[in-house]
């Protein structure tokens, strides 16, 4: 199995009530193609630098073992950089800069040693970019992409257009609420569906994780975290998560998908637990496990009935 | 094993976006006795009402087998009276009267034979009065409160020492939050702990509800509901299906302990379903069985490890 992902690379600067980090590895690609790296091998990144993009960076994505032949480096460009500040209620954020810079004209080149890949998934883009990906490749197993509310509000034609090429469509829960138009979560997610995507995942924060199928409704929770440093990247985190996971067993069952959701949520708990890609980038497997049979832990009862003679 | 309810006794008139009820039977009391009749008997009511409060809505709790020799009634005095209308939001209401009438009152006497009563509930009253109750009672197995932010703001001395009495609390999202000045909802949850209940339960609408023990967090999901006619009374019914459950099995283990938050979460979906008491006074034991496996459908997956060799 081989897995695809495209996105955005950035260096970002980053400020929550617990510390600062000044010009760290970001972007969704980053996000998504490392916590996939614990899953898959190969990753194929393709996404666009400036020749700012060190090599300091370059090393943790190749430590991960994550080809790098589809990143496009613009001589003289400067990579997209972005900063925010995270408020103390850690759902609130500024942005405090956003310098698109070289990834304001990004037009994904798929190399023809990627163009058959099993796994696809799309970062947070522009959907017309999406769209274009997908032009480029050989049918796929399976197609996972992300969105946010910029695009449901600026490029809602283009998006509704992206959604019908997608297999599974990863979003929070109030882009599900704004594409529909639709205030029950669960009328919302049923809703998404039928605008193209067969699987949908809403993401909840730390209420947990919604999942649709064609046949079933998943309630994940969320990891009982009581310190979160920095929020950046969790939901890229958790895509690479759930795609690393379906394209490592290339079972997209209804019981496997319920598991995807759980490690999506299991990488996206590490993520914040530090700043930036400190606390995932070195994670070891009994880690990942642990936290995994945690999550089961959280949500397992077992059944006992009302007429069962005590 | 028997139980004690001790909460208001209500004439509500509800509107919501999907129609009106007027003079309906409503009140704490009532709602946690009645899901609690689903669980065990005999169900020990104190509450206060008029000589308006007909006979039409004793029979509603005498169907229930519910004992009401504690029941107050205060000859020429009125039933308590209260009337909300609820937005296209459920979530956001607003009163459109409260008549406490012979409420304000309130003095709860427990009859003689209330006062070995093995399982308590309180509703959600001034905790002056819930200290009262259990000043009345010889040492009952397990206490249950509930409580609002009216009594966090009002009366937090009085609901502090009430706090140091009870073993398990019922509370909201919003409210766990603000009786302990904490946004992470893990560490709020802790902290209420702190205050004197060893078990703490925090409901969260939509997203289910939480589970503090000294031992355990457990995380349940909400039932996946479209349409939500009337959430009134659901906290209190939540309530009674938790301790109808601990009382009809006299097990309060973690595990056990779950299930119990399972059956309130079940107990509340139905509630909710129809207005006021009128999908649930009637339930079959089937339907509860049905509902309650369907919670487990919704949460339980099935665990397979990164390093499984696929």
């Amino acid at each position: 199995m081989s897995l695809l992902v495209v996105g955005s690379l950035a260096i970002d600067t980053i400020e929550t009530p617990f510390g600062r980090v000044e010009n760290v590895l970001g972007g969704s690609s980053t996000y998504i193609s490392i916590a996939a790296s614990y899953f898959i091998k190969p990753i194929r990144l393709v996404g666009v630098v400036g020749s700012d993009f060190s090599k300091e960076y370059i090393n943790i994505l190749e430590d991960r073992e994550i080809d790098l032949e589809g990143m496009q480096v613009i001589p003289g460009g400067k990579t997209f950089r972005w900063g925010g500040r995270y408020h103390y209620d850690l759902n609130v954020r500024d942005t405090l800069y956003t310098d698109l810079n070289v990834f304001q004209h990004f037009n994904p080149v798929i190399p023809k040693s990627y163009k058959k890949t099993t796994y696809v998934c799309l970062g947070n883009i522009d959907p017309v970019l999406q769209h274009r990906v997908l032009e480029q490749i050989e049918k796929p197993r399976l197609v996972v992409g992300d969105t946010m509310n910029f695009w449901i509000k600026g490029k809602n034609a283009e998006l509704r257009k992206t959604l019908k090429l997608l297999d599974v469509l990863i979003l929070n829960e109030s882009e599900a609420r704004e594409i529909t138009d639709e205030p029950n979560l669960i009328k919302a997610g049923k809703a998404v569906r039928e605008l193209g995507p067969r699987i949908v995942v809403i993401k909840k924060g730390e209420h947990g994780a919604l999942l649709f199928t064609p046949s079933t409704i998943f309630s994940a929770p969320a990891f009982p975290l009581e310190n979160i440093y920095d929020p950046t990247g969790a939901g890229d985190t958790f895509a690479g998560g759930f795609i690393g996971w379906i394209a490592k067993t290339n079972d997209i069952s209804d019981a496997n998908l319920k598991r995807a959701v759980i490690y999506g949520s299991t990488m996206a708990s590490f993520c914040v637990e530090k700043f930036s890609l400190d606390r995932f980038k070195n994670l070891t497997i009994l880690e990942i496990h642990d936290r995994f049979h945690s999550f089961r832990e959280l949500s397992h009862f077992e059944e006992d009935f009302l007429d069962n003679g005590k």
